[in-house]
């Protein structure tokens, strides 16, 4: 096997979820059928590798200081929606019909792993609402442990800022049967039940 | 989101295997916690889609003329194993103590597909069993409809040339459990049962 091939299925490991074998399939499937999308998958990566880097405002990945959603005029910018990660903003933005501005985390409160307030950004995060602007702060974490403290902590600075803090429905998934879901959601969608008109 | 994350995202589905939400995910990764990865991963990927070609022995893939298992002093040059991709290659040189030689077909006859004799390279191969070097051609073809086809035809090219032609054995895989067998293999495995000693 050639050294440079050797070097190609080591470089795609860095890639998630891609071990040995997929690594390899993906070497070899670019050299066989796919060099034009090779040279352009090269290219476009070095390219954003240097040159992404993070919004001001919102903390989400852009090329310019500040992203194209915070620039617009169109959006409503008395709604934050705060997610953990660019991959929650982009589900949000693509599956609800949200018009307001998006805070990003990079990340969730997790002390014993040294990520405090201040490295998820909540000091410009409060410096934000401080400005007057936001009155309705989405939370919209995930429901694990540490999403959850991270939740409470967000709550506290919106309700020091008077800035209405609010959380994202959490209960039986559509679509999904009660069989099936987990007891922890189960529990939690009895217990927040709602009256039926 | 950016355009330059976009045109990133676009060019990871190259890949095989990889779709929308996947590439979102490769994506992502590299840009938070990769960057010196994908800064080497689109450096050597442009080196090697320009410089990784086949051995003009093998017709594996090769950045020298001449692969380095055909330049071995070490290898039996009296077999020669034919396979039909670089991974099937790789495949059995990391799964058998096989020391000869290889061919590599890159491809099957498909003569519906356009792909005859020419297309993998059955010229060049009959050319070097008429050298007389050659003893054992092992043809291991994939065991598909067009995999057989071409194994008959290899046969029939060893013959011509009074090479001895094998083909790996069929049946039953170590570890299976009967029940869960497909009904051809397990047809071929009991009409091509040997007896015990």
């Amino acid at each position: 096997m050639s050294s440079l091939l050797e070097q190609l299925i080591e470089a795609f490991r860095i890639l998630p979820g891609v071990g040995q074998k997929t690594a390899q399939r993906m070497a070899y499937h670019v050299l066989e059928r796919e060099r034009e999308g090779g040279r352009r998958l090269a290219a476009v990566l070095a390219d954003a590798v240097e040159r992404v880097g993070h919004c001001e405002r919102c903390r989400d990945f852009s090329e310019a200081p500040v992203c194209a959603t915070c620039a617009s005029q169109a959006r409503d910018r008395h709604q934050l929606c705060v997610v953990e990660s660019p991959a929650d903003r982009l589900a949000i933005e693509q599956a609800t019909g949200y018009r307001g501005l998006y805070f990003v985390l990079q990340g969730r409160l997790s002390p014993l792993d040294g990520i405090g307030p201040r490295e998820i950004g909540l000091d410009r995060l409060a410096q934000r609402l401080a400005e007057g602007e936001v009155h309705e702060l989405i939370v919209a974490t995930n429901p694990t442990v540490e999403g959850e403290a991270t939740a409470h902590y967000l709550a506290q600075i919106a309700r020091q800022h008077s800035v209405r803090p609010s959380r994202l429905a959490h209960g039986v998934p559509l679509g999904g049967e009660l069989e099936y879901v987990d007891r922890g959601t189960l529990s939690h969608a009895f217990g927040s039940r709602s009256e039926m008109e």
